[in-house]
């Protein structure tokens, strides 16, 4: 990480590199750096960039984004989607490839992603796909996108029957977190970015979580340089993580704690219902307490994540499902290896790790967390 | 390259290695390999098989291959596809997803590939996509799927506007080729697969070029040893090329020697008319005949190769496409760069390489080539 410049703000820029040899890159994070051509100048070539965003973020931000593009490519164009994770499928992932032959855009044509988790993700998979892979760069505009799903490599859509079934593991070339552009965000959305902050404090970081426990306000202010810090600690430890497991073959499944009970929460409800965040929010707190029964964990421990997901205003009780029906819906998710639902769990004082777990005491775990909202 | 067993026939089985680090796999060649479940104890797991194939591949070979694979998986199934080019498209590959789905394949599922080059891209890019990659055995059924498609890792689908536009670069775990099944394969498609082999020759391997030309008659008769050398040198040549530059960044580029004009040409005619061996075919003559225009070669090299391409029974003459439109179509293809549309073309005695060509010459050479025709 190296101290990049000032950008007028109080936030210094910072440059956090994702070390994985040929398909190493950098995450660059500070405020303004949107329509900062310079953020984008070494990424300058004589091909097509083609900014994918959404209808909701593109009103606001596209036009900045689009001068500051304007003199590193030859022509630099906008497709808008539908905005919403319902929106998250192969159609829209067609959108972008018909758009980029409609444009007779070359393999050394560029997609930028601008907007939360669905456009990266959208886009990503795109990329991925036309002509057997092209070169994307991630502009998140989400909390959430700028301290997760931005970096890394995961790319992909939903499946009716499952949340990310399908998709590719195709690493983004650049990364650009303006933490400016945080101040457009519904404050729902921002509290939803805050589940995947925690997540790291709590699996990898305790003093990370310590900061984020003296900090909750501050964030939920929109401090710029409380932002900045949450969200460059957030993809450094990510960037750590995928740098020494970009597949997924082993430690980066930590990152998915929550995980398990959150997909199963938004397939539930059915996708947008709950953020993912939201889901990811309460879904900790259930394994934090499958931990507890496990006997991994004090039940300290779990009180005080508990109390950190309610202070940043995310829910600590599953919605009205039945635990029955979520346990059915986990059955199809990505951890499960050989027919065995497997979770991330806490363990001891500061760990973390994957594990098997009994359905019944899943079952029984959402049941009293279910009732203790009653 | 070593001997493995004999099958009880002549034709010895060989094993050559593509050697990608930790995507490294074998391609095994022999005679009666689908029926022997030795051809895959390798690959046992506690997990599912998924035969993928078409309905007229799957009620000839299906049952075989279901045997031979029931004693290494926990329990084999199949999903039969419609046949044809005109089924490559994002359809398919969502019925291969469906089923996975609906079977609860986990990430330790494979996918076998049971058919032709459509089958094994179709099956080949749902196994990139499904939970971001699983493994998939390449079992090609067809000379061109044994000679080329199978080999390397390319997978994907059309686009209405560009043929294989959408894929994904994933390597299959194995590839089991048995020229015993070509003896069920139509007349004209093996024909077909001639055109890729005689390609390895006239670009790579002057020596096999002459014996492609020696054994021509060997190779249209089904001769098993004939059928099982051609195999596996153009296996071998292949695994070269695809080690050296697995994501065709230089040298894996020759391999598409003719397919410039070849996809041009399967577009035109609306896909399937012409099978793409048919398109490589008539592509290669008319490649040749622009790298004598381009001053690369004497016309005796083109005009060798003509008449090898002639004697294969692989047409050497456009349709009547025009010339113009067969142009303005090779404007999508994956090996345009900056705009510029660039050949694979021969070069001197042996040689080949990838050269951009005056737009204005391209059109010349096919008007002169539809011209002969008449």
């Amino acid at each position: 990480m190296s101290l990049v410049h000032h950008t007028g703000s109080s936030v210094a820029t910072e440059r956090t590199r994702v070390e994985l040899g040929p398909r190493s890159y950098d995450v660059v994070v500070g405020a303004g750096l949107l329509g900062d051509s310079a953020s984008f100048a070494a990424l300058a070539r004589p091909g097509q960039a083609v900014i994918v965003s959404n209808e909701t973020v593109a009103p606001l931000l596209a036009d900045t984004l689009q001068r500051a593009l304007a003199g590193s490519f030859k022509k630099v164009s906008l497709l808008t989607l539908p905005d919403g994770e319902s929106h998250k499928h192969w159609g829209s992932v067609e959108a972008v490839l018909d758009a980029l032959i409609t444009a007779r855009a070359d393999r050394g044509a560029v997609l930028f992603a601008l907007g939360g988790g669905v456009v990266g993700d959208i886009t990503g998979f795109a990329a991925a796909c036309y002509m057997r892979g092209i070169d994307f760069v991630q502009v998140p505009t989400t909390l959430l996108a700028q301290v997760d799903s931005s970096v890394g490599g995961k790319t992909g859509i939903n499946h009716a029957r499952g949340k990310n079934m399908i998709g590719a593991f195709h690493q983004p070339r650049h990364v650009v977190a303006d933490v400016s552009v945080l101040r457009t965000l519904p404050r729902r959305e921002l509290v939803a970015g805050l589940a995947e902050v925690i997540k790291y404090g709590a699996v990898l970081d305790a003093r990370f979580l310590d900061w984020i426990e003296a900090h909750l306000a501050d964030l939920l202010a929109l401090d710029p340089a409380a932002l900045a810090y949450a969200v460059r600690r957030s993809c450094q430890i990510k960037a750590e993580v995928v740098a020494a497991d970009e597949f997924e073959a082993g430690p980066r499944a930590l990152l998915n704690f929550g995980h398990t009970f959150g997909h199963a929460i938004e397939l539930g409800l059915g996708f947008g219902v709950w953020l993912h965040g939201e889901a990811v929010g309460c879904g900790m707190v259930l394994a934090a307490e499958l931990s507890v029964q496990l006997g991994l964990i004090e039940p300290a421990r779990a009180a005080r994540l508990e109390r950190i997901v309610a202070q940043a205003g995310l829910p600590t009780r599953p919605p009205p499902i039945g635990a029955r029906r979520l346990v059915d819906l986990m059955r199809v998710d990505k951890k499960t290896l050989e027919g065995r639902q497997r979770f991330v769990v806490l363990e001891g004082e500061h760990g973390s790790r994957v594990s098997a777990a009994p359905e019944a005491l899943v079952e029984a775990v959402i049941d009293a967390a279910a009732l203790a909202a009653k």
